[in-house]
Protein backbone atom coordinates (compact mmCIF):
# COMPACT_ATOMS: atom_id res chain seq x y z
CA UNK A 1 0.00 0.00 0.00
CA UNK A 2 3.40 1.86 -0.50
CA UNK A 3 2.62 5.17 -2.89
CA UNK A 4 -0.76 5.94 -3.13
CA UNK A 5 -1.57 9.42 -3.90
CA UNK A 6 -2.63 11.31 -1.27
CA UNK A 7 -2.89 15.00 -1.85
CA UNK A 8 -6.18 16.28 -2.41
CA UNK A 9 -4.48 18.82 -4.85
CA UNK A 10 -2.43 16.35 -6.25
CA UNK A 11 -5.67 13.84 -6.77
CA UNK A 12 -7.73 16.85 -8.44
CA UNK A 13 -4.51 18.16 -10.73
CA UNK A 14 -4.33 14.27 -12.21
CA UNK A 15 -7.59 13.44 -12.74
CA UNK A 16 -8.83 16.67 -14.88
CA UNK A 17 -5.07 16.06 -16.75
CA UNK A 18 -6.41 12.47 -17.67
CA UNK A 19 -9.63 13.67 -18.56
CA UNK A 20 -8.04 16.43 -20.61
CA UNK A 21 -5.69 14.24 -22.34
CA UNK A 22 -8.56 11.32 -22.95
CA UNK A 23 -11.87 13.02 -23.65
CA UNK A 24 -12.93 14.71 -27.12
CA UNK A 25 -13.80 17.83 -25.31
CA UNK A 26 -13.33 19.52 -28.84
CA UNK A 27 -16.71 19.14 -29.57
CA UNK A 28 -18.23 21.16 -26.10
CA UNK A 29 -19.14 24.22 -26.30
CA UNK A 30 -16.68 26.36 -24.43
CA UNK A 31 -19.69 27.21 -21.55
CA UNK A 32 -19.76 23.72 -21.21
CA UNK A 33 -16.13 22.66 -20.72
CA UNK A 34 -15.71 22.33 -17.24
CA UNK A 35 -19.64 20.25 -17.10
CA UNK A 36 -17.95 17.68 -19.46
CA UNK A 37 -14.98 17.73 -17.52
CA UNK A 38 -16.70 17.39 -13.80
CA UNK A 39 -19.29 15.14 -15.24
CA UNK A 40 -16.76 12.45 -16.55
CA UNK A 41 -14.67 12.97 -13.22
CA UNK A 42 -17.97 12.04 -11.81
CA UNK A 43 -17.95 8.52 -12.99
CA UNK A 44 -14.79 7.77 -14.34
CA UNK A 45 -15.81 7.34 -18.39
CA UNK A 46 -14.14 9.57 -20.64
CA UNK A 47 -16.73 8.42 -23.63
CA UNK A 48 -19.12 9.85 -22.01
CA UNK A 49 -18.34 12.89 -24.15
CA UNK A 50 -20.48 11.83 -27.31
CA UNK A 51 -23.31 11.29 -25.49
CA UNK A 52 -23.47 14.80 -24.14
CA UNK A 53 -26.32 16.76 -26.04
CA UNK A 54 -27.15 20.35 -24.78
CA UNK A 55 -29.11 23.58 -25.91
CA UNK A 56 -27.00 26.40 -27.35
CA UNK A 57 -25.96 28.58 -24.80
CA UNK A 58 -27.10 26.08 -21.68
CA UNK A 59 -23.77 27.02 -19.62
CA UNK A 60 -24.43 30.44 -19.52
CA UNK A 61 -27.98 30.16 -18.71
CA UNK A 62 -27.45 27.60 -15.91
CA UNK A 63 -24.84 30.42 -14.47
CA UNK A 64 -26.47 33.09 -14.94
CA UNK A 65 -29.25 31.64 -13.07
CA UNK A 66 -27.31 30.26 -9.83
CA UNK A 67 -25.49 33.96 -9.75
CA UNK A 68 -29.25 34.97 -9.93
CA UNK A 69 -30.10 33.33 -6.64
CA UNK A 70 -31.95 30.62 -8.32
CA UNK A 71 -33.22 27.94 -6.56
CA UNK A 72 -31.42 23.94 -7.65
CA UNK A 73 -34.39 21.64 -7.17
CA UNK A 74 -33.47 18.06 -7.73
CA UNK A 75 -34.83 14.88 -8.37
CA UNK A 76 -32.97 12.59 -5.39
CA UNK A 77 -30.99 13.23 -1.87
CA UNK A 78 -28.27 11.60 -3.51
CA UNK A 79 -28.27 14.72 -5.79
CA UNK A 80 -28.86 17.19 -2.81
CA UNK A 81 -25.54 15.33 -1.18
CA UNK A 82 -23.61 15.57 -4.20
CA UNK A 83 -24.04 19.20 -4.65
CA UNK A 84 -20.95 21.23 -3.19
CA UNK A 85 -22.31 24.04 -0.93
CA UNK A 86 -19.28 26.07 -0.65
CA UNK A 87 -19.09 26.62 -4.67
CA UNK A 88 -22.92 27.83 -4.89
CA UNK A 89 -22.49 31.51 -5.78
CA UNK A 90 -25.76 32.73 -3.88
CA UNK A 91 -25.56 30.32 -1.37
CA UNK A 92 -28.60 29.13 -3.53
CA UNK A 93 -31.40 26.45 -1.83
CA UNK A 94 -30.77 23.04 -3.06
CA UNK A 95 -34.48 21.28 -3.04
CA UNK A 96 -35.69 17.96 -2.95
CA UNK A 97 -39.21 17.14 -2.29
CA UNK A 98 -39.00 13.24 -2.49
CA UNK A 99 -39.60 13.28 0.80
CA UNK A 100 -42.71 15.05 1.18
CA UNK A 101 -44.57 12.53 -0.96
CA UNK A 102 -45.89 9.39 0.76
CA UNK A 103 -45.28 5.74 -0.63
CA UNK A 104 -49.37 5.75 0.03
CA UNK A 105 -49.96 9.19 -2.04
CA UNK A 106 -47.87 8.00 -4.83
CA UNK A 107 -50.08 4.37 -4.86
CA UNK A 108 -53.20 6.58 -4.65
CA UNK A 109 -52.07 8.49 -7.50
CA UNK A 110 -50.89 5.58 -9.46
CA UNK A 111 -47.04 6.71 -10.35
CA UNK A 112 -44.13 7.48 -8.93
CA UNK A 113 -43.04 9.44 -5.73
CA UNK A 114 -40.32 11.11 -7.74
CA UNK A 115 -43.00 11.99 -10.41
CA UNK A 116 -45.49 13.26 -7.62
CA UNK A 117 -42.40 15.02 -6.02
CA UNK A 118 -41.91 17.37 -9.16
CA UNK A 119 -45.48 19.16 -8.71
CA UNK A 120 -44.62 19.87 -5.41
CA UNK A 121 -41.70 22.19 -7.39
CA UNK A 122 -44.38 24.25 -8.57
CA UNK A 123 -43.51 27.40 -6.68
CA UNK A 124 -39.79 27.33 -7.12
CA UNK A 125 -39.93 26.19 -10.96
CA UNK A 126 -39.35 29.62 -12.63
CA UNK A 127 -36.08 30.33 -13.72
CA UNK A 128 -34.79 27.39 -11.71
CA UNK A 129 -31.94 24.78 -11.92
CA UNK A 130 -32.98 21.45 -12.41
CA UNK A 131 -30.80 18.50 -11.75
CA UNK A 132 -32.62 14.91 -12.66
CA UNK A 133 -30.09 12.23 -11.49
CA UNK A 134 -32.24 9.35 -10.88
CA UNK A 135 -35.55 9.08 -12.26
CA UNK A 136 -36.98 9.27 -15.62
CA UNK A 137 -41.08 9.69 -14.87
CA UNK A 138 -39.44 12.96 -12.46
CA UNK A 139 -38.18 14.26 -15.76
CA UNK A 140 -41.31 12.82 -17.73
CA UNK A 141 -43.37 14.64 -15.84
CA UNK A 142 -41.64 17.96 -15.53
CA UNK A 143 -41.83 17.99 -19.53
CA UNK A 144 -45.69 17.73 -18.99
CA UNK A 145 -46.09 20.24 -16.31
CA UNK A 146 -44.08 22.68 -18.59
CA UNK A 147 -45.67 22.18 -21.63
CA UNK A 148 -49.16 21.81 -20.27
CA UNK A 149 -48.09 25.84 -18.88
CA UNK A 150 -46.02 25.91 -15.94
CA UNK A 151 -43.02 28.00 -15.65
CA UNK A 152 -40.11 27.39 -17.25
CA UNK A 153 -36.81 26.91 -15.20
CA UNK A 154 -33.81 27.91 -16.61
CA UNK A 155 -31.66 25.13 -17.04
CA UNK A 156 -32.52 21.12 -17.23
CA UNK A 157 -30.00 18.88 -16.23
CA UNK A 158 -30.91 15.23 -17.36
CA UNK A 159 -28.97 12.41 -15.94
CA UNK A 160 -31.62 10.38 -15.89
CA UNK A 161 -30.07 6.40 -15.61
CA UNK A 162 -31.43 3.07 -16.07
CA UNK A 163 -33.44 0.70 -18.43
CA UNK A 164 -36.85 2.11 -18.56
CA UNK A 165 -37.38 5.50 -19.51
CA UNK A 166 -34.06 6.90 -19.24
CA UNK A 167 -33.55 7.07 -22.75
CA UNK A 168 -37.28 8.19 -23.42
CA UNK A 169 -37.16 10.97 -21.01
CA UNK A 170 -33.54 12.42 -21.71
CA UNK A 171 -34.53 12.48 -25.77
CA UNK A 172 -38.02 14.12 -25.11
CA UNK A 173 -36.22 16.91 -22.80
CA UNK A 174 -33.93 17.01 -25.82
CA UNK A 175 -36.34 17.61 -27.80
CA UNK A 176 -38.35 20.05 -25.92
CA UNK A 177 -37.18 23.61 -26.43
CA UNK A 178 -36.11 23.96 -22.75
CA UNK A 179 -32.32 24.90 -21.81
CA UNK A 180 -30.79 21.61 -21.64
CA UNK A 181 -27.53 19.44 -20.98
CA UNK A 182 -28.40 15.58 -20.48
CA UNK A 183 -26.74 12.75 -21.84
CA UNK A 184 -28.45 10.69 -23.76
CA UNK A 185 -28.85 6.49 -23.61
CA UNK A 186 -29.45 4.69 -20.16
CA UNK A 187 -26.03 5.70 -18.46
CA UNK A 188 -26.69 8.58 -15.87
CA UNK A 189 -26.83 8.80 -12.09
CA UNK A 190 -27.01 11.24 -8.82
CA UNK A 191 -23.43 11.73 -9.44
CA UNK A 192 -23.18 13.21 -12.76
CA UNK A 193 -26.23 15.49 -11.79
CA UNK A 194 -24.40 16.50 -8.81
CA UNK A 195 -21.27 17.19 -10.61
CA UNK A 196 -22.64 19.26 -13.37
CA UNK A 197 -23.83 22.00 -11.23
CA UNK A 198 -20.95 21.87 -9.68
CA UNK A 199 -19.25 23.03 -12.62
CA UNK A 200 -22.12 25.53 -13.35
CA UNK A 201 -21.46 26.88 -9.86
CA UNK A 202 -17.97 26.74 -9.54
CA UNK A 203 -15.92 25.26 -12.81
CA UNK A 204 -13.21 23.22 -11.33
CA UNK A 205 -12.21 25.31 -8.60
CA UNK B 1 -45.17 12.63 -23.37
CA UNK B 2 -47.88 10.52 -23.94
CA UNK B 3 -47.43 6.15 -22.76
CA UNK B 4 -44.24 6.61 -20.47
CA UNK B 5 -44.27 3.90 -17.74
CA UNK B 6 -45.14 5.30 -14.00
CA UNK B 7 -46.08 2.28 -12.10
CA UNK B 8 -43.25 1.76 -10.31
CA UNK B 9 -43.50 -2.22 -10.08
CA UNK B 10 -44.01 -2.17 -13.38
CA UNK B 11 -40.91 0.01 -13.46
CA UNK B 12 -39.14 -2.34 -11.46
CA UNK B 13 -40.42 -5.54 -13.24
CA UNK B 14 -39.28 -4.45 -16.90
CA UNK B 15 -35.78 -2.69 -15.50
CA UNK B 16 -34.77 -6.16 -14.07
CA UNK B 17 -36.26 -8.25 -17.08
CA UNK B 18 -34.03 -5.94 -19.29
CA UNK B 19 -31.19 -6.66 -17.25
CA UNK B 20 -31.55 -10.86 -17.04
CA UNK B 21 -31.90 -10.81 -20.59
CA UNK B 22 -28.71 -8.57 -21.24
CA UNK B 23 -26.19 -9.33 -18.64
CA UNK B 24 -23.96 -11.88 -18.44
CA UNK B 25 -25.37 -13.08 -15.07
CA UNK B 26 -23.90 -16.98 -15.15
CA UNK B 27 -20.77 -16.26 -14.73
CA UNK B 28 -21.89 -14.59 -10.95
CA UNK B 29 -22.02 -17.09 -7.98
CA UNK B 30 -26.02 -17.51 -6.81
CA UNK B 31 -25.00 -15.63 -3.67
CA UNK B 32 -24.43 -12.33 -5.84
CA UNK B 33 -26.93 -12.33 -8.44
CA UNK B 34 -29.27 -9.87 -7.05
CA UNK B 35 -26.19 -7.46 -6.28
CA UNK B 36 -25.34 -8.14 -9.74
CA UNK B 37 -28.99 -6.85 -10.79
CA UNK B 38 -28.74 -4.14 -8.67
CA UNK B 39 -25.78 -3.30 -9.66
CA UNK B 40 -26.24 -2.91 -13.24
CA UNK B 41 -30.09 -0.91 -12.69
CA UNK B 42 -28.34 1.52 -10.98
CA UNK B 43 -26.01 2.50 -13.39
CA UNK B 44 -27.84 1.52 -16.67
CA UNK B 45 -24.76 -0.89 -17.89
CA UNK B 46 -25.09 -4.80 -18.47
CA UNK B 47 -21.63 -4.72 -19.28
CA UNK B 48 -20.58 -4.14 -15.77
CA UNK B 49 -20.25 -7.26 -14.47
CA UNK B 50 -17.69 -8.51 -16.49
CA UNK B 51 -15.89 -6.57 -14.45
CA UNK B 52 -16.99 -7.59 -11.42
CA UNK B 53 -14.65 -9.08 -8.72
CA UNK B 54 -15.47 -11.59 -5.66
CA UNK B 55 -14.03 -13.44 -2.60
CA UNK B 56 -16.03 -16.58 -2.28
CA UNK B 57 -19.05 -16.55 -0.20
CA UNK B 58 -18.81 -12.81 -0.06
CA UNK B 59 -22.46 -11.93 -0.88
CA UNK B 60 -23.49 -14.86 2.15
CA UNK B 61 -21.19 -13.48 4.19
CA UNK B 62 -22.63 -10.16 3.98
CA UNK B 63 -26.24 -11.04 4.46
CA UNK B 64 -25.68 -13.09 7.58
CA UNK B 65 -23.17 -9.73 8.81
CA UNK B 66 -26.36 -7.63 7.83
CA UNK B 67 -28.76 -10.11 10.04
CA UNK B 68 -26.29 -10.11 12.59
CA UNK B 69 -26.70 -6.38 13.29
CA UNK B 70 -23.49 -5.18 11.76
CA UNK B 71 -23.06 -1.66 11.22
CA UNK B 72 -22.32 -0.32 7.55
CA UNK B 73 -19.76 2.27 7.05
CA UNK B 74 -19.65 4.22 4.28
CA UNK B 75 -17.11 7.10 2.70
CA UNK B 76 -20.03 9.53 1.49
CA UNK B 77 -22.69 11.25 2.26
CA UNK B 78 -24.49 10.15 -0.71
CA UNK B 79 -23.95 6.18 -0.16
CA UNK B 80 -25.38 6.39 2.77
CA UNK B 81 -28.34 8.08 0.98
CA UNK B 82 -28.22 5.85 -1.59
CA UNK B 83 -29.22 3.26 1.00
CA UNK B 84 -32.84 2.32 1.51
CA UNK B 85 -33.39 2.02 4.77
CA UNK B 86 -36.65 -0.07 5.26
CA UNK B 87 -34.39 -2.78 3.58
CA UNK B 88 -32.06 -3.44 6.39
CA UNK B 89 -32.97 -6.41 8.48
CA UNK B 90 -31.62 -5.13 11.26
CA UNK B 91 -32.42 -1.39 11.43
CA UNK B 92 -28.44 -2.04 10.83
CA UNK B 93 -26.72 2.07 11.70
CA UNK B 94 -25.34 3.81 8.65
CA UNK B 95 -22.49 5.58 9.31
CA UNK B 96 -20.14 8.38 7.11
CA UNK B 97 -17.65 10.05 9.14
CA UNK B 98 -16.49 12.32 6.53
CA UNK B 99 -18.23 15.31 8.29
CA UNK B 100 -16.20 14.24 11.45
CA UNK B 101 -12.97 15.59 9.64
CA UNK B 102 -12.46 18.96 8.78
CA UNK B 103 -10.54 20.27 5.92
CA UNK B 104 -8.02 21.90 7.89
CA UNK B 105 -7.12 18.71 9.98
CA UNK B 106 -7.01 16.47 6.25
CA UNK B 107 -4.18 19.20 5.33
CA UNK B 108 -2.41 19.13 8.65
CA UNK B 109 -1.97 15.02 8.09
CA UNK B 110 -1.11 15.90 4.00
CA UNK B 111 -4.15 13.44 3.22
CA UNK B 112 -7.62 13.52 2.31
CA UNK B 113 -10.75 13.81 4.15
CA UNK B 114 -12.10 10.56 2.85
CA UNK B 115 -9.10 9.00 4.51
CA UNK B 116 -8.89 10.62 7.52
CA UNK B 117 -12.37 9.64 8.03
CA UNK B 118 -11.68 5.86 7.81
CA UNK B 119 -9.83 6.01 11.33
CA UNK B 120 -12.94 7.13 12.58
CA UNK B 121 -14.31 3.63 11.99
CA UNK B 122 -12.27 1.47 14.00
CA UNK B 123 -14.34 0.93 16.98
CA UNK B 124 -16.82 0.43 14.65
CA UNK B 125 -15.04 -1.85 11.97
CA UNK B 126 -14.75 -5.62 13.79
CA UNK B 127 -17.74 -7.54 11.62
CA UNK B 128 -18.88 -4.29 9.54
CA UNK B 129 -20.34 -3.94 6.31
CA UNK B 130 -18.05 -1.04 4.59
CA UNK B 131 -19.21 0.25 1.21
CA UNK B 132 -16.89 2.70 -0.72
CA UNK B 133 -18.57 4.39 -3.39
CA UNK B 134 -15.95 7.51 -4.15
CA UNK B 135 -12.80 7.86 -2.75
CA UNK B 136 -9.66 5.56 -3.70
CA UNK B 137 -7.88 7.13 -0.59
CA UNK B 138 -10.49 5.59 1.61
CA UNK B 139 -10.03 2.38 0.65
CA UNK B 140 -6.38 2.93 0.15
CA UNK B 141 -6.51 3.16 4.26
CA UNK B 142 -8.70 0.68 5.50
CA UNK B 143 -6.48 -1.66 4.14
CA UNK B 144 -3.50 -0.07 5.44
CA UNK B 145 -5.16 -0.19 8.69
CA UNK B 146 -6.09 -3.92 8.16
CA UNK B 147 -2.59 -4.94 7.55
CA UNK B 148 -1.71 -2.57 10.45
CA UNK B 149 -3.81 -4.86 12.42
CA UNK B 150 -6.76 -3.26 13.03
CA UNK B 151 -10.18 -5.46 13.35
CA UNK B 152 -11.57 -6.73 10.14
CA UNK B 153 -14.89 -6.10 8.16
CA UNK B 154 -16.94 -9.11 7.15
CA UNK B 155 -17.30 -7.88 3.87
CA UNK B 156 -15.55 -4.61 1.71
CA UNK B 157 -18.21 -3.28 -1.54
CA UNK B 158 -15.23 -1.63 -3.42
CA UNK B 159 -16.57 0.72 -5.81
CA UNK B 160 -14.46 3.66 -5.76
CA UNK B 161 -14.41 5.93 -8.91
CA UNK B 162 -12.25 7.62 -11.38
CA UNK B 163 -9.08 8.47 -12.44
CA UNK B 164 -6.51 8.51 -9.88
CA UNK B 165 -6.04 5.50 -7.51
CA UNK B 166 -9.66 3.70 -8.31
CA UNK B 167 -8.13 0.88 -10.33
CA UNK B 168 -5.11 0.47 -8.39
CA UNK B 169 -7.20 0.07 -4.45
CA UNK B 170 -9.88 -1.92 -6.03
CA UNK B 171 -6.73 -4.42 -7.47
CA UNK B 172 -5.39 -4.12 -3.97
CA UNK B 173 -8.43 -5.07 -2.28
CA UNK B 174 -9.13 -8.07 -4.82
CA UNK B 175 -5.96 -8.96 -3.16
CA UNK B 176 -5.75 -8.21 0.28
CA UNK B 177 -7.65 -11.19 1.30
CA UNK B 178 -10.07 -9.44 2.59
CA UNK B 179 -13.81 -10.81 1.83
CA UNK B 180 -15.02 -8.62 -1.26
CA UNK B 181 -16.92 -7.39 -4.06
CA UNK B 182 -15.61 -5.31 -5.91
CA UNK B 183 -15.58 -3.39 -9.80
CA UNK B 184 -12.44 -3.74 -11.69
CA UNK B 185 -11.37 -0.74 -13.37
CA UNK B 186 -11.91 3.42 -13.29
CA UNK B 187 -16.19 2.97 -13.30
CA UNK B 188 -17.90 2.54 -9.92
CA UNK B 189 -19.67 5.34 -7.83
CA UNK B 190 -22.14 5.99 -4.96
CA UNK B 191 -25.21 4.60 -6.58
CA UNK B 192 -23.55 1.25 -7.36
CA UNK B 193 -22.42 1.36 -3.32
CA UNK B 194 -25.53 1.60 -2.17
CA UNK B 195 -27.31 -0.79 -4.29
CA UNK B 196 -24.61 -3.36 -3.52
CA UNK B 197 -25.96 -2.78 -0.03
CA UNK B 198 -29.36 -2.75 -0.94
CA UNK B 199 -29.18 -5.97 -2.53
CA UNK B 200 -27.80 -7.74 0.59
CA UNK B 201 -30.06 -6.28 2.74
CA UNK B 202 -33.11 -7.13 0.83
CA UNK B 203 -32.66 -8.60 -2.49
CA UNK B 204 -34.40 -7.24 -4.81
CA UNK B 205 -37.61 -6.77 -3.04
Amino acid sequence: MTGWISDPADIYRQSFATIRAEAELDRVPADLTDLAVRVVHACGMTDIVADLAWSEGAGSAGRAALRASAPILVDAEMVAHGIIRRMLPAANPVICTLNDVSADAAKAANTTRSALAVEHWLPRLDGAVVAIGNAPTALFRLLELVAAGAPRPALVLGFAVGFVGAVESKDALIASGLPHVALRGRRGGSAMAAAAVNALAGGLG
